[in-house]
């Protein structure tokens, strides 16, 4: 397990390997936390962590939304998802959903994109199955700004789950 | 509006009396935050309030979670809420409900506190009504171990927002 001493020994591209993956596909958010060195404890590396997915642009935060694949999309079915986001959609079950389950999500994920022009992202791991589809249905009736700020928000609880997946919990 | 410098020069009881609100009814939250002065930016202040969320044990977040209002519950009937809770809630249209939303959002209120032992809490600000109300039952089937976690990263996002009040944003 990384302790804090071992961590704030690390050069750049050793915490970009280790904590890149903590936001999907978008290592420039961990390597922008690295600036944030020394941390005095775990709680400041998460906060580091977390305080560069607030300061980013909104441009970048939409990026680093698109960076993220559908619920059990396309991704899922070529296997090109990262291993984080495998292992946590297989625990709400969106594996292995019924035809028309995966009928519903896919009509979702399409018309979320449609209406805010990104994904569709919720923390799988915090969510039920059911919870996952009828909170994305739910969020469509939301404004762009508002699912901004909520698809940000459930970054960082993504983010904060596989950190403490790392430091242990 | 208030500038980092200000806030830097400020003694623990107007620390506590300009952000205690920030955190609904639990100033304790703040005065934690308070500890990390001086705050380089209004990130960082951000952080150090986010932080005190995130450190604080879980009958500190439990505490945290009971001293919220329902939403458009008793303490709305009876004038009792805070100042921000009435705003946020009125956003969301939750003060003119129609008699079949109100008791719908009350039947919810009622079984999820018996579900999970604390109320129902969703950042008003980020949904529309309909999402609030589909979100909460949605939640219902969630565990409590998630639904602790839901809930405290809402009340993140609620305490977020509050401080994009006092600082303009």
């Amino acid at each position: 397990m990384l302790d804090i001493a071992r961590i704030n020994a690390m050069d750049a591209s050793e915490f970009s390997r280790a904590f890149g993956p903590i936001y999907e596909n978008s290592p420039w958010v961990a390597q922008r936390a690295f600036e944030r060195r020394p941390f005095g404890s775990r709680l400041d590396l998460q906060l580091a962590l977390y305080g560069a997915l607030q300061s980013a642009s909104d441009d970048e935060k939409i990026a680093l939304l698109d960076a993220h694949p559908d619920l059990a999309g396309r991704e899922a079915e070529l296997g090109t998802m990262t291993s984080e986001s495998v292992a946590e959609q297989a625990s709400a079950g969106l594996q292995s959903l019924q035809p028309d389950e995966l009928a519903r999500l896919r009509q979702i994920n399409r018309a979320y994109r449609e209406r805010f022009g990104f994904p569709a992202i919720i923390a799988a791991r915090l969510n039920s199955k059911a919870a996952i589809l009828d909170t994305l249905q739910a969020r469509l009736t939301n404004s762009r700004e508002q699912e901004l700020q909520n698809a940000i928000a459930q970054v960082g609880e993504i983010a904060r789950l596989r950190l403490g997946d790392l430091l242990g919990r």
